[in-house]
């Protein structure tokens, strides 16, 4: 490690015991599902390479040629100590195996991973091999049940994506202190992509780096190939920074705004406040048993009330609220379920319905809270032409909206604010660590240490039970 | 642009008039086969959602959740102005646009792309769309005259792989600056990435960096994500950095090889020589006429004739060839075509035969060269086990060797020497710009500026036709 680094971090290794303790969990709830529904606790969970009862590893054969271009050709003796696994065999050898261990219960039952995954839509592909057909196969039992053991994190999970966390938010907090006007977006995405893989070991990110400034800032999903982060900084740009780290397959997923020039105005204190109260709002009020579609309203009651404060908005905000119009500045979800994958699985587990209204329909899960959960909390107000538009030509519409004030954040862009929050037993525990307070992304841009030096005038009461922290 | 840039380069802005160059270059291709082979001048090339005789632009039509999530979109206009194309139509009026134009030459023929990538024996997949039965369709014509308007590249497409090679180049001299024993692989792949990305431009790279040091640099292709360049920098190690950023879709493949702790020792010098002297001696032979084939077992015979004069090797050189000595220290080939693929194709055009023999085999074309092609020249010299093992157990190969002296290079790793080379008219010229000899890597890496300041003594001539540059 060089001698100066910027980093506070090192990059810690994660113990086997992690895949193994997850295996166990998946074991013991096929094992319950199919005790309660009357079925024999008999049947291989056969993952795509995987097989697990025991949990038997079938590990490829690889060619002679591999070492020469890959690498050393592991004995399976290692696979057996590295993974933690009771078994090694070859994948060419997985009938075999499977057919002489298991066949005394008679015909072996494979339970293999296919299903929707409700946020992409997309369908896993279940594991196959050569000799499959002298098997039985089960194809509706194993993905609900995965996917809910993946709904809830482990101690060991949660560790990993807490790192993931402080290595991301330090990162962040370095492209603040470096961004200046006449930068490009993109010179802000590598400092963040250098930070986490130099001194946090992160070769990768959950996604693409959002680093929109200006009007791109209202953008949802800016920085794609398409629109690759490649607009100059301006003095006066809000900038909205998405960006997360990945750390041995988990992830996080953190949104900072901020004046690039260091110094919020007027406007933008308004805005960035409005999403602030949001964000606050729905994290204290998180703990087990809340539904998420009852925190999305509740982010966007806090968003139409500031706005209506500040004659953007006029009217009842219940009558708003029946309107749907928190859908016009905040048309995305209020966040969702984080893990190995950024949109974690789970959030719509059958018989749960996707809402269809204006905004929520963007809602990723509408589950009622549990501890151990990790949801992201991602308010956002953003000022799109499209939706504006659209709003003011319909009638009903229109009337909550002064027009006249709204034209002064014609190119404001947008303000997101996302955190990544574990439910406890009790309320939640904000994993995400950085300045929130304008005066406190003010000091840090201005080169004050993070956390802030404590001071009993600007450190806000740091809470149990799910108020976030100011500065710990 | 942050004010103390460690870079001397700015990100060009590259002119859409390269791209109307290739249509053009390949336009005219296939009317000189069409003529060639007596066929009418008719027909429309077809790539996936571009059709050109006139160059038609079909755009995809985008869905108005669009300008929420991803951004504006565009007008069709845009489009036509971005891209320098004749008109725009959107990709669902395909069949209808072509149609309407061309149908009173009958019924209008299609040159579809489909054919084997010979590099990684891929087949591209030609281009469809509703309605697509109307028309006569041609698959055997236009891949391989595509293939070839590839082979040969433009000045303004040269200019890309110039800039690619010439910020990659500065990248190699950073890592190498900040090259120290007690770093992590990964972060030599980090300040890289970084320089390429902040300064460059690049935000990616042309191919997964290879990070390799130690016993490492003997894996061809270490740092896959099954060995992802995570091993500590020790005192007296080999770093082999095989890595090459990409601009605009042009890319570069830069190698660099140099003792961690700045100061080459005597082993390490005999190996690295032997390597740089079989790299400039294909470069001083390359020109217009030359076969790659040759080439390569030029640079075989340069490290056998350095290994022999060093006692590692014993006997005749030319019997060593006979015996595919070379093979055991360069498993893979000299060099690969290198453009918008980091293995550009055309390779191995039809009726050119990839040879069979050991090493050769491995070799991506046995072309003569032709001027306007930009090939690499990556000669390497490895000890790798069980390639030595082999040849220790062939009573034939084995008599060649010392295995007394080789013992002391066993946990050696291996060197290799890469640049992208331009050929011109006369010869070629080195587009890479690294410190190459021993004493100009060990100044760099102490902190000299490179070039090296011009010294009579040090700076060895630099020469046109081929011979490779030392310090400009």
């Amino acid at each position: 490690m060089a001698a100066s680094s910027p980093s506070s971090l090192t990059p810690p290794s994660v113990p086997m015991e992690l895949h193994a303790g997850n295996r166990d969990r998946l074991v013991a709830a096929v094992r319950g599902h199919l005790s309660a529904s009357g079925r024999p606790p008999r049947g291989l969970v056969l993952l795509q390479d995987i097989a697990s009862g025991q949990s038997i590893l079938f590990a490829p054969r690889l060619p002679a040629e591999y070492a020469v271009w890959m690498g050393e050709i592991k004995p399976l003796s290692y696979f057996k100590d590295t993974y933690k696994v009771d078994m090694v065999f070859y994948v060419d050898e997985i009938a075999q195996v499977v057919q002489d261990r298991f066949r005394d219960h008679g015909k072996p039952l494979l339970f293999l991973l296919h299903g929707k995954n409700t946020d992409s839509g997309n369908f896993s592909k279940p594991a196959s091999f050569e000799g499959m057909e002298k098997f039985d196969t089960d194809l509706t039992t194993l993905h609900p049940i995965l996917t809910e053991c993946r709904v809830i994190k482990s101690d060991l999970e949660l560790a990993i994506i807490q790192y993931a966390n402080d290595i991301s938010s330090e990162a962040h907090i370095e492209v603040m202190r470096q961004a200046r006007p006449g930068m490009k977006e993109y010179q802000l995405e590598s400092i963040f992509l250098h930070h986490v893989y130099m001194y946090g070991g992160c070769r990768h990110c959950s996604y693409t780096c959002i680093c929109a400034t200006g009007d791109n800032s209202a953008v949802l999903h800016y920085g794609h190939a398409a629109a690759p982060n490649d607009r100059t900084l301006n003095d006066g740009d809000m900038a909205l920074m998405d960006m997360g780290a990945e750390y041995q397959f988990y992830g996080s997923d953190i949104t900072c705004s901020y004046p690039i020039n260091g110094k919020f105005n007027s406007s933008q204190i308004i805005i960035y406040n409005a999403v602030l109260k949001a964000h606050n709002a729905v994290i204290s009020h998180m703990r087990p048993g809340v539904n998420y579609l009852e925190m999305h309203k509740l982010a966007e009651r806090a968003i139409l009330e500031s706005l209506r404060k500040e004659q953007i908005l006029q009217g009842d905000v219940d009558d708003m609220m029946a309107q749907r119009l928190g859908a016009v500045f905040m048309p995305h979800g209020l966040g969702h379920l984080l893990g190995i994958d950024t949109h974690d699985p789970g959030g719509y587990p059958e018989g749960l319905e996707r809402p269809k209204e204006p905004g929520l329909s963007s809602l990723r899960t509408t589950r009622e809270l549990k501890e151990g959960m990790v949801i992201t909390v991602e308010p956002g107000c953003y000022f799109i032409d499209t939706l504006l538009t659209k709003a003011r030509d319909d009638p009903i519409s229109s009337k909550f909206f002064n027009w006249q004030e709204l034209e002064k954040y014609k190119s404001f862009g947008g303000v997101r604010i996302e955190s990544d929050v574990y439910v406890t037993a009790q309320g939640c525990r904000n994993l995400t660590n950085c300045p929130r307070e304008t005066w406190e992304i003010e000091a840090v841009m201005a080169g004050a240490p993070w956390p802030l030096p404590a001071s009993g005038s600007t450190v806000a009461a740091a809470a149990e039970n799910g108020v976030p922290k100011a500065s710990s």
